[in-house]
């Protein structure tokens, strides 16, 4: 294993050791930021505890020698990480593991002073966090059989698990215009609904408002047009993962979806975090891929490998919280209302990427593939209001005696993920925010 | 009615009075080219007979004085046309004015000697085309009520028709990256395929690989997140038109679209041709938005207005051709196979542009939104293979003796597309093609 990923390393930021940071030094997430309220060129920095270490600035101050003369020492002065990605898997990693030494205790930067410590690093609470990458496409997967079955039973109670489940990983294009960073408002969007007894379709604000819990893989290295990826060699194209809101108006989409699949539902909005956590960090917590109960069809042998059965999941913990305009008005935090493992899918990222590829279709850096709505098998794992609600039939029970059957307007919804294994520190995916306006 | 579409004018350019030419002084499209084999950097140029304008000669020339100081000048000299899209219908207007000017007889060059013109002028026979814009978004629309049915008998024969097609201007979300250029080959994707009595699906090459012929609509102007477009306001949102050929591997789309529709069946690849014509130059091609049968719903009210309903459609007639291996070792020209027109479209462009804005989603410039496939109601204006064979039942008869069901490897694909109106000039897209390859 990376020695980036020892448990025992320490960070001369203290707080990297804060008990509740995400960001310890074996995690080392890219984001892009300025200080907030300035004219600065958005730049690449990487989280640790609550700073930002500044890669432009360790470059002019003579650290990150490995990387001062190749290309990552350009991408780290990009507005997005794209130009990183588009390197591929080892220059990240090699840019990772100099991070890694920089911000060692005992490393570099403890032989200088406490200002030049100032100089590479930039609290969080004083940044402006951008979208990490510029996404070209945005491809949204299907991968809970667990959300695709309690989905299904809304849309058509007489067939909730389509026959093509089990060997096709379901997908479709998203929006790419629409993706914004954590802490967009999103506008309640109108559409064209029509309840089963009306005897026409009206147009007005939806009515069924919700989020989706998802992870999303950014690509690193592209693909070219007619490749097709290997399953061991997908996840040689996955830069890293942050955290996705997929929101849906639920009742244009049970209108407007058939035959063609969502499209105004969803393309209103999708907010990401800012942290993209590498693939290297998410090592100690690879799982087997999901067991396919008795009796379900074994994938077809193009989305099948050894090493991807063995060790191609990952199990990160991901939550939905929410805070109503009232909860704050009242002093309360936000709560929890559901929780899950990317574990439970049906599907490994490598199995995604390499269906996407299986016709040819190319993958650009910095494109989104997001997983799909996260929900496992328990009722408290279902990763959006349509499951957890059941389209609103059991409304949820909010702290100061509010319910919820869907979104209202001053509403936040906060994302967050995290990772823990045995023998590994925890790391965290950050927040993924966004409140809802009228 | 714009001077630059008065049938009487006439241009220096020879070419552009043969009566073949697709572009006569009253078209003049926008598009991205180089002299071929050259390192030239691609800029903008105008179709005229069988030459192109190059703009930025023009420009160093002393000629567009017009434009010569204004943002249009420095998107001349752009390697797509999103920079002259962003700026808005009346920068356009005002570029294109200003070439007509250039390009008439008695104009500017006649002014000076035939060296000139050959410096503002390459052969289109001597150029290398490209993508005529950076497309950030694909929207495909489902807009012609005749291929929708046709399409729906053979995939739903109980329903062919969906309760909300009359109401949605149905469309989904297209893969940007595999756009190519008129002229790429296209690679026969492979698939998942299960035949109905197949008891588990296979991988390999599509059995039924197809066409879609398809008008395409660049966006010009963005509009931001949150923006409604009324609907008599959506127009000047859309920059011009091109063909659109969206391959589709139907045996694929059959099993893979249930329930959130086409993906890899479609995202191999979708060609387009290299000119991009204005609204502008369409002006005297536009009808009366389609008659709805007897019965049909009125549109929702956002999606209805005097203007539109009046002429918000454009009769562009809209041709397939096909040219196989051995016709072409026969030494026979391709064959038409199918004809519609653009006017038998059941949504007008604006209503499409203004249901895509109706919940907020922002448009970029250069986002394509095509048509869907244009069919009409005639057996012979079936847009695409599987409506034109009823889904390989009825094969078509070709020259030389073949028969075609879908394509086979060596097929050549080209769409066409022209104007005809009393009291204006002919006008023609060009063309877009693809060479099927195994």
């Amino acid at each position: 294993m990376n020695d980036t990923l020892d448990p025992k390393l320490r960070s001369w930021v203290e707080s990297a050791h804060d008990p509740a940071t995400e960001f310890p030094i074996q995690n080392l997430p890219f984001g892009v930021f300025r200080r907030a309220g300035s004219d600065e060129a958005p730049r690449v920095g990487v989280a640790i505890g609550d700073q930002i270490l500044d890669l432009c600035a360790c470059l002019a101050e003579g650290l990150l020698e490995d990387v001062r003369e190749g290309p990552a020492a350009i991408a780290c002065a990009a507005p997005s990480l794209n130009v990183l990605m588009s390197l591929g898997r080892a220059h990240a990693t090699a840019l990772r593991a100099g991070v890694s030494r920089v911000l060692r205790a005992g490393g570099a930067p403890t032989r200088y002073d406490r200002e030049r410590a100032e100089r590479i690093l930039v609290p969080m609470a004083d940044a402006e966090l951008f979208l990490p990458a510029d996404v070209g496409d945005y491809t949204d997967f299907y991968a809970s059989v667990f959300h695709a079955t309690n989905v299904g039973r809304l849309f058509r109670p007489d067939q909730p698990l389509l026959p093509n489940y089990k060997w096709v990983p379901i997908g479709y294009h998203g929006r790419a215009s629409s993706i914004v960073r954590s802490g967009t408002p999103v506008r309640r969007p109108h559409g064209q609904t029509k309840r089963p007894d009306d005897e026409r379709p009206t147009f007005g604000p939806t009515r069924q408002l919700d989020y989706e819990l998802e992870l999303g893989f950014y690509i690193g290295a592209g693909t070219s047009l007619g490749q097709r990826l290997a399953i061991d060699d997908a996840e040689s194209h996955l830069f890293g993962v942050s955290l996705v809101n997929d929101w849906s108006a639920r009742d244009v989409q049970s209108w407007e979806y058939q035959p063609l699949g969502p499209f105004l539902a969803k393309s209103f909005a999708t907010t990401v975090s800012p942290w993209v956590v590498t693939l290297d960090a998410l090592e100690p917590f690879r799982r087997a891929a999901f067991a396919r109960p008795e009796g379900d069809p074994a994938p077809l042998p193009h989305l099948v490998s050894v090493v991807d059965q063995a060790r191609g999941a990952f199990d990160v913990t991901l939550e939905v919280w929410l805070s109503t305009a009232r909860m704050r008005d009242a002093g309360l935090d936000p709560c929890r209302v559901s929780h899950g493992s990317f574990a439970d899918m049906y599907w490994t990222p490598a199995q995604l990427v390499t269906h996407h590829t299986s016709n040819g279709c190319n993958l650009r850096p910095g494109d989104l593939l997001a997983s799909g709505t996260v929900s496992g098998p328990e009722p408290s794992s279902r990763g959006c209001l349509l499951e957890l609600t059941t389209r609103g039939a059991e409304p949820l029970s909010l702290p100061g005696g509010e319910t919820r059957a869907f979104l209202d307007d001053g509403d936040e919804v906060i994302l967050r993920g995290y990772c823990e294994a045995e023998g590994a520190v925890r790391i965290g995916l950050g927040e993924c925010r966004g409140l809802v306006v009228g």
